[in-house]
């Protein structure tokens, strides 16, 4: 099983994701400072895997603290550093208030014990996320017909999960129960990790595919080339909302146009109960130049501006199914989950 | 005026499309095969500025003939080998067809008056554009209002027709006229006609504008920021359905979806009689690599197939209005222009 993160003797290993599919590098982190660079950079990226790399960030923060009375001052440090990388996938807020809450239970205990807690929550963590992804899985390919061509957008795999995938697990444990199935990956600009990451997954396990350009989905619809769509989620309010990928949305709207469904697949810890809409949920705008170079190369005039929303929301009137470790959920029902 | 096609003492000048926005070099074409791979290679492209160049390259075909006798062997190749450059704009066919016309018309005359013809037509379609375009962007800048923000795809410019352009044509002369507007341009992927040379057009007439990815599209027409879209076309059907660059037909139903009016500029030399519906026009399929690589860097895993529409067809339910230089056309009109 490919495994986006590892944790090896007081090191947090992570395949670095800017450099596939060029290159496969494994970053060694030790530092809680370098996790929230590796998170910032989209060294590693994708809402479960940045809560499962937090959680991780959080044990390398306090793990050379030799002193107790350091540790609730630098727990406090650790964790507003990791909460200020990215704003919009909300596992990150999950999983560091999971990390905070462990500390708390914890909290005068010796030291040695203190970490170990933190690092067995850690552990916790990556392990259930990695479960959730595999019973996201069985439930999603439930829905997958044999001869079915699926449409995904950006990298809801294992490198954005600790492992196995939202929306490319559903694909996979498909694929794995034998059902023919065919992948339209969008390569979903600025970033391209649709070709660049979710390619590379479809193509170490030999389920067929093929890349199109974002705005070939529409098209492909109206030729009757799509049958399903399936994504992964950064953020689900409690009215069922989606925050995704931007492009989501326009992917959402045109399914419902064609009568296609368009299935979200997340663990619930992407479940926002606090936001009653999906408007409330932060999009995280990123630089201008995402747009205007790809990979060093200027593609448009120097000094032309851009607008580069990172996310959009998809209302969850637009939206089939929710399909989560839970079940698979009409979006009105997350508001249930516990 | 920006010209994308000049004519100067038999050497036909274009602009490379293909080197903008990096470099402005202006290539000497002086035999119809030059024309033809120019045509190709997107070195000039936009279905108006197809017809124009391939008009030039039938004269530039016959332009070294000294022996009467050839004429008509040569005009046969000639037009063959523009017709086979690229299927979906039908301006190229249009202009052949015309050039066709007046050399049977002229046909037996001296060698010189032949060729003199044959250039007074091309120079005749050249100016036509111009005018056609001109009248377009006073018909089209009626429907724009002060403080609009007008979302565009890949190249309908100055740089697409003889000069002054379709739907920038439109844009321009609303800015022209003082109207306050705001072009955000879909960058248009994969060749980026809309980062490279939509956004270069605008810089150099101060016209306000932001480059998005072409999936942020959908997202801003939910958060309200786009009060309408303005695109060109390669082909029109008799029935109002129109071929345009892939993704055109996205933003069609995206727009339907906003309730945001949706606009096709084009000249009536982009209509085909012949073709009753859209689902006729034949869409050109385009090389995989065109997504797997920009400029040369491979975004893709190596190997990674990829599929490539060039156009999509738009059906005319979608079309708020076809902007001709005969008038604004509901879209089922177009059957009446002669």
């Amino acid at each position: 099983v490919l495994l986006s993160i590892r944790w090896k003797d007081g090191v947090l290993e992570i395949i670095d994701q800017t450099k596939l599919p060029w290159e496969y590098e494994v970053l060694k982190l030790t530092n809680c400072r370098q996790v929230a660079e590796a998170i910032r950079c989209l060294k590693v990226r994708g809402a479960p895997a940045i809560g499962v790399a937090a959680a991780y960030g959080v044990v390398l923060g306090v793990w050379d603290i030799e002193d107790e009375s350091l540790v609730d001052a630098r727990m406090l440090e650790v964790i507003a550093i990791l909460r200020a990388t990215r704003p919009t996938a909300v596992n990150l807020f999950w999983a560091l208030e999971r990390m905070q809450q462990v500390y708390e239970t914890n909290r005068g205990k010796r030291l040695d014990e203190v970490k170990r807690s933190l690092l067995q929550e850690a552990h916790c963590i990556f392990k259930e996320d990695i479960e959730a992804n595999k019973q996201i899985g069985r439930y999603g390919a439930g829905l997958i017909e044999d001869g079915d061509v699926i449409l995904t957008h950006c990298n809801a795999g294992a490198l954005a999960t600790a492992g196995y995938g939202t929306a490319l697990g559903v694909i996979r444990a498909a694929w794995n129960s034998k059902k023919r199935i065919k992948v339209l990956v969008n390569e979903t600009r600025p970033l391209l990790q649709g070709s660049r990451l979710t390619a590379w997954e479809l193509q170490q396990e030999n389920i067929p595919f093929e890349i199109i350009t974002d705005s070939a989905a529409g098209f492909l619809m109206q030729q009757g080339e799509i049958n399903k769509v399936i994504v992964g989620a950064d953020r689900i309010a409690a009215n069922g909302d989606v925050a995704n990928k931007i492009g989501t949305y326009s992917l959402a709207v045109l399914a419902y146009y064609h009568g296609i469904p368009f299935y979200v697949a997340a663990p619930t810890s992407t479940i926002d109960h606090s936001l009653k809409k999906g408007e409330q949920i932060p999009i995280e705008m990123r630089s201008p130049e995402e747009v205007t170079r790809i990979y060093g190369l200027q593609i448009a005039p120097s000094e032309a501006p851009a607008k580069n929303p990172a996310f959009d929301i998809t209302p969850h009137q637009l939206i089939t199914a929710i399909i989560t470790e839970k079940g698979v959920l009409k979006p009105e029902d997350v508001i249930c989950v516990k």
